[in-house]
């Protein structure tokens, strides 16, 4: 095969990368055994961390930076292992320059993969699987999705456990039986027992190691996009447990090993099903907690109330403290999907035929659909200005899924956009943290393939031309309806007589996140704009109170 | 009528009182004239609070010991208004010689009213209805509560707005119109303003008040039974919100007044409506949160999960911190009925035919029929001794429907003796705390008559024998089954052993509340015991690990 002809694999950056070829395998294994042994010497302890994507790729500096907490000296020496796809090769050379594969808004990030590759010298990454037969320890960061087969009901999905299974084949065919398995995905639970011991204690079989009890253990991770992003696997508490004593005595040390358990102690549980258990509880409730408000957003916008200061008066209490205002949906990659991974493992893990999921699947599916009701406000501004949403351009401000970072995975921008598309509307888009909506750009390369919201609208054809505007006046321009849909710092802080210069002529305002203040509300109002927002039923009061002034 | 034929009132303690006499009124009225003149001259404000309940007798101790934040001195005169019937006259001649009507954990309730009845002379009862014509401000307490139709589906009920409007007629009848009207009650949203402002402003037209404009308010207490009682109605948060700007001035300045606004500054809200609904959606939230979690109970109970060290595990995150494991059922006055008044008030007062609610009237259906779990637990229990709950004793150990305090409205343990009285169980019930279970003693004066969870069960009838025992060996004497249903501080330090002794063999053990340890656990299995607990999957493991030593 000659270069032209060999796949390739392009960085964010633009730069091309071709992808090994089988007779590089042996190659790269040598060099991996190599620096192995030179680690082995320094009585570094060696880890595989495979997958490195969003929770990879930062796991794997957060282990090489680790220290003895005795000695101060580096004591694991990290292997990255990403497969070598077109989608994520690239990944590996940059990673070994010491550059992150993953954008953060975190500062630490950065520094944390150069220092530990560069100056460090206890991170590499490699595309080889035979890195396994080297690791004391194996840390599986491959993702497990939640397909969805129609929107707003989570019942008719599956988990996506095919990846995950043919990850933990491989470990089983080349891992040492004393190598210790951490899964750290988010998976349904039972997965650890149900679906990893199986496949794990079989492989051992057929290699002859008959008595070998795998060594696997469950420690879900938390980590929260945006500036505390390290912080978040490394400075936040841990659960974890093992398939039986060994397990669960070498992943306590290993966490305690590498995370700061001083500060934020670690809780071990008995069976990893209690492990995987908790995170998806722990998800299911945050997604209850906002599908909750959707009910009453709706009442209070029929009813005169402004569900904003309602849930301000709330909150002080320390015993509702937590309550959030749902915006114009619920994405991030966890909460859309993890409550789907508990129903599916009682189904067909553990085979139970009646139903006894109630709250956890009926907030999955208020939360997907809830930004259709925000494109029902968009239509109904235009059309209080005698438009329609076909008609109209329509300009959103906001494309991440939470305020300050620029992580669009199932935001609820996402699904406005597709919504407001399939009616006809003419998009433009503003986000000072987002340079590319991969989920439009590049429907082939989304972190979950097929799993976009596209495939449940019509029209979408014309969104792969889609792109982020970095000038909020041109995103701005000649709109005939202004979304606020994510309270980015830049948004909160937006003068309507500002805004009303870059439109260039009054226009329909749509609060979809209480960021507007009611001063502001009247200020739009009396410069001849139309205003609804999500939750906020005093604006028809207001909009009452100046025509009596 | 001679004095034997008058209708009699009988306190708690056993003390009668006869009910007054139509002739009794004028007197009484003269009398409090001529209080009020001379607590006028001494420049107090006069404020009548309408019902002496639990809320009404401890708020109007709190409104007679405010002193003027300048002056230090008391700058309100307090007159409790408490229709004289059967069920409730006593209350009046007790609360004026400074005795409270409320029984309260809390020590600092019966030094309040003593207080400032019998040393400060800021208080008084009556049983006149006219002393409304004497108020600069009146204080609304009545009770609204929540009829359901059926078990465990809210929606057939409906809000029991009688008494509330009968109140408000007699107000709008009397009061001065410039006296302000504070409605203190949890209502339907859209109460003040559709219900309580037409009735008023019609009694002050047929009174010849043509331009008079009610001045109403809502502002609705939280208050907490248990020994903090008094500080959660004065040392709390608070929102309010009035009618008009007049009202909504007139009650900020009270509630300043009374209250501990310092440090827990007040919310003022625009309209009644939203004040009304920040009281239902804080409630349903929590009531939400709490049903979040039966359906992970099951899945616990039936995959090897302690859900107990799952939520301890999650609890450690500060914005997980108020996940609390559900018990046995959800009570209290406010929780399981709150949720009811809002979807009530959409369908009724505003009359939206849609039905836009989902998780609020779900998480109070799923909450009220939790006891029923908890009975099946026992069922199963005793079973697998070889017994059925007809033929067996069951002693329930905790009749209150939360930790160490006395409150029994709506408590899981009501439910499941009525379920398992309805199985045939002969039940025997402790609580430290509780001295009449008045569910079962007295349905007719039961806090909200007819509300009982009497009327969803058969084979009720025994129930009405059945006595709070104070002495724990007389109720575990002989029993089949202990249950342990309330996590009061001194069933957390039960010993196994010492249960054993009681009970006099061995007995099987239903933990409803995460009060066993794992080390009891064993140990009631050693001791020949059968365990089985909501949410408590890891049981049989336990018990496997113990038949394995």
């Amino acid at each position: 095969m000659s270069p032209e002809e060999r796949l390739q694999s392009v960085s964010p950056s633009g730069e091309i990368f071709a992808l090994p070829l089988p007779e590089d395998y042996p190659g790269e294994f040598e060099r991996l055994k190599q620096v192995v042994q030179a680690q082995r010497d320094l009585g570094r302890e060696i880890v595989v961390v495979m997958g490195l994507g969003f929770v990879g790729a930062v796991m794997a500096g957060v282990v090489a930076d680790a220290v003895d907490k005795s000695t101060g000296k580096s004591n694991k020496f990290v292997i990255g292992v990403q497969r070598p796809s077109v989608r994520s090769f690239w990944k590996i050379p940059l990673f070994n320059r010491g550059i992150s594969p993953v954008e953060a808004e975190d500062p630490e990030v950065v520094p944390l993969i150069r220092r530990c590759v560069t100056e460090k010298k206890t991170l590499l990454a490699t595309f080889t699987e035979d890195a396994l037969s080297l690791a004391d320890v194996v840390v599986v960061d491959v993702q497990c999705d939640y397909f969805k087969e129609d929107l707003g009901d989570v019942r008719t999905g599956h988990a996506e456990i095919a990846a995950l299974e043919e990850s933990l084949r491989i470990i089983g065919d080349r891992i040492q039986p004393e190598c210790m398995v951490l899964i750290e995905t988010t998976v349904p639970p039972g997965t650890t027992e149900y679906i990893a011991y199986p496949l794990v204690k079989k492989a051992f079989e057929r290699r002859g190691f008959n008595s070998a009890e795998p060594l696997l253990a469950h420690s879900f991770e938390r980590v929260m996009p945006g500036r505390e992003y390290v912080a978040s696997i490394r400075d936040f508490w841990r659960v974890c447990s093992g398939v039986n004593d060994t397990a669960r005595q070498r992943v306590t040390r290993f966490l305690s090993d590498i995370l700061n358990v001083e500060k934020f102690p670690l809780t071990v549980l008995d069976r990893p099903i209690e492990s995987e258990t908790c995170k998806i509880v722990e998800n299911s409730f945050r997604a209850t907690l906002l599908a909750f408000l959707d009910e009453w957003s709706i009442f209070a916008e029929r009813n005169g109330v402004d569900l904003i200061k309602v849930i301000q008066a709330i909150k002080v209490r320390p015993t509702h403290s937590n309550m959030i205002f749902p915006g114009p949906g619920i994405g991030g990659y966890c909460l859309p999907k993890d409550g789907g991974l508990g129903v599916w493992a009682y189904r067909t893990l553990m085979g139970f035929e009646d139903d006894i999921f109630k709250l956890t699947p009926m907030a999955i599916d208020i939360n997907d659909t809830r930004a259709l009701h925000a494109a029902e406000l968009v239509r109904d501004a235009l059309r209080n200005m005698g438009k329609i949403v076909a008609a109209s351009k329509i300009a959103v401000l906001g494309a991440s899924y939470r305020e300050d970072v620029g992580d669009t995975r199932y935001s609820g921008s996402e699904m406005l956009v597709r919504k407001l598309t399939e009616m006809g509307g003419e998009i433009s888009v503003h986000d000072p943290y987002v340079q590319h909506w991969w989920e439009f750009e590049k429907q082939d390369t989304y972190p979950a393939p097929g799993n976009s919201w596209a495939r449940f609208f019509r029209n979408q054809e014309k969104l792969t031309e889609l792109r982020i505007q970095q000038n909020l006046g041109e995103a701005l321009k000649g709109a005939d309806a202004v979304v606020l849909a994510v309270r980015h710092q830049t948004y909160l802080a937006l003068s309507p007589d500002d805004l009303l210069e870059k439109v260039g002529k009054p226009f329909a305002v749509v609060d979809c996140f209480g960021i507007l203040d009611d001063s502001r509300i009247c200020r739009y109002l009396s410069l001849g704009c139309e205003v609804k927002g999500l939750g906020r039923g005093h604006i028809k009061r207001l909009k009452d109170q100046l025509k009596n002034i």
